[in-house]
């Protein structure tokens, strides 16, 4: 009874239908299957069995399923049905839905579903589509309960009544002036309780939250959540209600936008939205990546200079070039650290401006303490490579002040950063590790200079 | 009308009103704004002022701004006032919020600040915090409405109303049997439209999706998300119903781990989930990065025996040491835009496990391209740095091999740890960057040798 459902038990259960072909028990199976759910089967079958299984849906399951399944299985399935059959199942979506299916599962054939669909449905998608990807336009939803300021607490629950079925949001609705203005909201909690005779307005909460269509969903997302909403009114440049987006969607963004911060990390530049990894060219993911990497190689360049400089040292003592990579791999990891760490931090309003100085204090200790730790591993690590106590204590010390100074750099960054008004998010693990690559030399062979008398 | 609010305007109008001692004002202007927009607005002013408005604060808008303040600010807020009023402040709270304060702001005042508090609300909290932190436990809200199977709409309405002003979800009711069992859920959507004399039986869905309070909040979160939820019961072992999870605790949830993402990208291990930045202690942090920082250390020490395997062919041509970081360094750049990339698209499902030849063709052609961009770049820097046109090449054509390489060694780890029941999410950019080391090293010299004739 309790969940996460056993799939793999589910899975099974079809397949068996499938095998003995018993169609009836297929259809009670599969109808009782939630639609994610039945779209991860759905996935796991082969391309006959995928259509077999679907052609048993009705049309509004098909549709839910359609719209959970993943970008390559929405395209196969809509790939083997006539295009009336996918266009009645996308007019049985909700349009931000429909809109999203044909942008990112099937763009090469939107206007030609689009053509197939009823026009009043395709029209509500077309208008969707005008709006820029990622934006709140994209996930607006039209089936709102519109109220007037005239109205009593009897009209508006008769008015929800009607539409309650098809509604996208129930527990607020929407005052809208004679232009169609929003002018404010009213809760469902507070009609089920209120007498029927009573004015609307008078329960009404003015000035609602509301977003334009071209505002960003990640925005829109963040707004949801902190405002704790179940649904968001859009609004164009006039203040007329278009639509709401509703926080089932938002959560599909939150999950979105958490794994591209993962991306920004990585050092990968921001996608177009529609993509996904296979349909996004591959002229597309080099162009994203170049600009990066083409950076970092200018910026990591300063290394051979900095080489170049001690080449004498490095004649004279060739283990030196040994133990480079090792002691910049150390100071890169540790700097990738700490900065996630800090970005973490500032990201959930733990680290603030103000705090830098005890932000500095703290990454100095545990900088310190790292480097200890690994400055005594170093040493025995160092000394069974080449049996040199001096180069073995240069190597020591160099993790440790390697260690020490990644840390200060993968603090600050990201707080300098934020200083100059750049999102903490965009400093990547790549740009702290070359920060640190050059200077981290430099302190190697500093210390060797001195310890090694070269 | 739009948002976002301007809360730089209203942090003016809350210093004037605070300067001029308009108090009246400042308590009417303090009343209309949200309580995250004031919790803000509070953190903004200085000790002292933070006292003086929190204090004109109704006691149901105090409890929501000390529930949306930052750590530090509910710390202080809390720190300034007596313990009874704090104690009554949180009786005000959710109980889940409550317990998230008090372990998470306050975690040295908890049992001070529970025995203050109303024993039965102290009881309620103390049981949350009986669950593991991050759990579905520890997010559990017990104000739902319950059915009876002998229930009629006009029986579920009437419930409803008497609690609908206090209730955490309404848009779903929860059928219990005699034992508490939760059998089924109505949704407020039949009810509205039902005739009142129908038995709820009728409409009940049967076997609801449900969690028990040990799940972790991740889990809840994605349940909640794929199947649009706007709250997930929560039973106990017998199948008794303990509370509901909502949808607006869920998004914050998915918030934080959006970020904890990033730091597991960044290496560092989890923590608990009452830490903070500033509360986590120094030992602790030092213990969550040491064991990674040690394996990478140990591992990336290799390095210093693939370079004693070249030792004299480094003795020959010292040049040859100062590109090491520089093609190390754009390996591991390249290689950790690669697994950023797959990590998420692995977890938007946008690539499975059988996809992985269609992945590999296509990193091994983006790596070519940007391998062959970045060589033209490269042959021009070390010429500059050297001239001497068979190193170059030799830089040249290692940084295309490593850029290949690297991009092979990004797509694959991800997808073999999903292989072996590995979360792709822990593959770390230093963990790539350290494989890629040692190997890329290896092909340097390997290509040096060859070309230079060594």
């Amino acid at each position: 009874m309790t969940a996460p459902l056993d799939l793999d038990l589910l899975e099974q259960q079809v397949r068996a239908a499938l095998e003995t072909e018993d169609i009836t028990t297929l259809r009670e199976l599969v109808a009782r299957i939630y639609p994610p759910d039945l779209a991860d089967i759905i996935e796991r079958l082969d391309d006959e069995d995928q259509q077999r299984v679907f052609s048993l849906l009705e049309l509004s399951q098909a549709a839910d399923v359609l719209d959970e399944a993943s970008i390559d299985t929405a395209r196969e399935l809509i790939g083997q049905m006539p295009v009336e059959q996918a266009a009645d199942i996308l007019e049985e979506l909700d349009s931000d839905d429909a809109a999203a299916i044909l942008t990112e599962d099937v763009p090469e054939r939107q206007n030609e579903l689009l053509a197939a669909m009823a026009p009043e449905e395709a029209a509500d998608v077309r208008e969707l589509l005008r709006y820029p990807p990622q934006s709140a336009g994209r996930l607006l939803n039209d089936r709102f309960v519109a109220l007037r300021e005239s109205d009593t607490v009897a009209d508006a629950m008769e008015r929800l009544r009607n539409i309650v079925h098809d509604a996208a949001v129930i527990v607020y609705l929407y005052v809208l002036d004679q232009h169609d203005r929003l002018i404010g909201t009213v809760s469902l909690r507070r009609l089920l309780v209120d007498s029927p005779n009573r004015p609307i307005i008078e329960l009404m909460r003015p000035s609602p939250l509301a977003v334009q269509p071209e505002t960003d969903q990640e925005e829109v997302a963040r707004m949801v959540a902190r405002y704790d909403l179940a649904a968001l009114p859009v609004v164009d440049g006039e203040g007329r209600m278009l639509g709401v987006v509703t926080v089932d969607d938002v959560m599909d963004v939150l999950l979105e936008e958490g794994t591209e911060d993962v991306l920004k990390f990585g050092a990968v530049a921001q996608g177009q939205a529609d993509e996904t990894y296979f349909t996004t060219p591959i002229v597309a993911s080099v162009r994203r990546r170049i600009v990066w990497l083409l950076f970092l190689f200018v910026a990591g360049s300063i290394t051979a200079n900095v080489l170049r400089l001690f080449e004498t040292e490095l004649e004279q003592v060739v283990a030196l070039s040994f133990f480079i990579p090792l002691l910049i791999g150390t100071g890169g990891n540790t700097g990738a650290q700490t900065v996630s760490t800090l970005i973490r931090a500032m990201a959930l309003n733990e680290v603030r401006l103000r705090d830098v100085w005890r932000v500095l204090v703290r990454e100095l200790l545990v900088g310190i303490i790292l480097g200890v730790l690994l400055a005594i591993i170093a040493f025995g690590r160092a000394f069974l490579e080449v049996p040199m106590a001096s180069l073995a204590i240069t190597v020591a010390l160099s993790v440790m002040a390697i260690c020490i100074w990644a840390n200060i750099i993968g603090a600050m960054v990201p707080m300098a950063a934020r200083r100059v008004g750049i999102d903490p998010a965009l400093i990547s693990a790549p740009l702290i590790t070359t920060l640190v690559d050059a200077s981290g030399l430099a302190i190697y062979l500093l210390i060797a200079k001195l310890l090694l008398g070269l």
